[in-house]
């Protein structure tokens, strides 16, 4: 399971206020504790308020490269922001992300072959968040195909099949379930599956309890990386175990601590 | 999702004590408390130790039906304790369990037909517990087919694709999902799956988290039954909210204290 750490976005006011103050600590600080916890990926989002997009985006790539060694996920909404900081950064990074619409795969795929990037692509279209499980699925298929004619390996494609908070719209976890399970059907070998976990509880009162209880169903269901909080520790012990019995890690009696070592 | 609740079980050693001491009260406690933390059902088994497993069980019977009014399940490893406890029980019992073995699928079979039992059904047989999904599927299958050559309803068969501790055989947890899944693309309506949930975590040191993990991942896979402890109060929140995610109970902030309404 790849864990994409979620913490370094500013919709979070204490990483907003660093960006804003130049407070390199607070940066460093989630960068090396998201790592120690089990992340393998740091996201790097500016949140939607910043004046300078470009310019933040960079700070935050700077800082974290500077004190960390792992790749990182440029996450944004604003399409100028993908390639000064994918130009910035020192591994093979993660784009997040595009969508399946054609004018979006036209942009992004190049950029992905450009920068040796991973791309994360959620099943979205010009006509929305399918409803179905088909239409995912569809999309996925597309998204696929247009991977395929740019040259991008399977192995580099992580498909999202959109997480929908159940408090809005109840049905669409389940039909979510199964796209995950039908998108690993699409190829041999499969691209690799992604969810933005915390959408499933927007606004719910028991956050943490659905989010781990959903991370866990996906799991069961294929899903082989994730954006989430490595900082809380009970959402990783679900993995970690969810995969414990997938037969992914050895058992052993002490098998939570293993994972880390 | 239907909860059998584990409890009354001479394994644990207050009841076995309340058994051979006559004491009504632990089993009544056990009684009342398991139907109000969410069990439906009320696993019934004298252990392995008694000297007259026949006295017993049907002293546990009276005890638990003068206290509450709920089905039972009859559960013994002593094929001579079944009719006289089934004789016994005031609501449509359960009999747990039989295996997919002919001679066994030829006792339990018309014994369900003249009690009006549900029947717990191991995907076991001469040969054992199959180590493939295919083997599991197969055995379902055959139960299935006897089911209904005996009159007994789909609705009132509960297939057990057999649990075993992950800490022994650690490729089997995967190989059992996958089995739950075909085991409901057998029939239509499909049958039942149940599974005997503490024995994934046997000998494990994160007993409670393995439980609750598994649990959440074979309702994702479909399972609507399990026998487990309903008094693990995260468990049953686990199981609450994967039912949520599956839209199988309306959201709402309260979601968990709805359950118990």
């Amino acid at each position: 399971m790849l864990v994409i750490g979620e913490r370094i976005n500013g919709m979070f006011k204490n990483v907003r206020n660093a960006i804003a103050e130049h407070d390199k600590s607070v940066i460093v600080d989630l960068a090396k504790r998201q790592l120690e916890a089990g992340a393998h990926v740091l996201d790097i989002n500016v949140g939607p308020a910043s004046d300078d997009p470009v310019g933040a985006m960079l700070w935050l790539v700077d800082t974290v490269q500077e004190a960390v060694d792992a790749p990182l996920s440029i996450d944004s909404a604003k399409m100028e922001v993908f390639e000064p900081a994918l130009a910035r950064c020192k591994q093979p990074p993660f784009i997040n992300s595009t969508t399946g619409a054609q004018e979006q795969l036209n942009f992004f795929l190049p950029l992905a072959m450009k920068y040796n990037a991973s791309l994360i692509a959620l099943t979205i279209d010009e006509q929305g968040v399918p409803s179905t499980t088909e239409g995912r699925t569809e999309i996925a298929m597309r998204i696929l195909v247009a991977a395929m004619e740019h040259g991008l390996p399977t192995d580099r494609l992580y498909i999202d099949p959109i997480t929908l908070p159940v408090k809005a719209v109840q049905d669409q976890c389940a039909k979510q379930l199964e796209a995950l399970r039908q998108f690993r059907q699409l190829a041999d070998p499969p691209p690799h599956t992604v969810i933005g976990l915390s959408n499933v509880s927007q606004r719910a009162q028991e956050k943490r309890l659905i989010d781990r209880t959903f991370l866990v169903m996906c799991i069961a269901n294929g899903l082989d990386s994730a954006i989430l909080d490595p900082l809380d520790k009970d959402l990783m012990d679900a993995m970690i175990t969810a995969e414990l019995l997938l037969n992914k890690q050895l058992y052993c009696d002490s098998y939570l601590e293993a994972y880390h070592r």
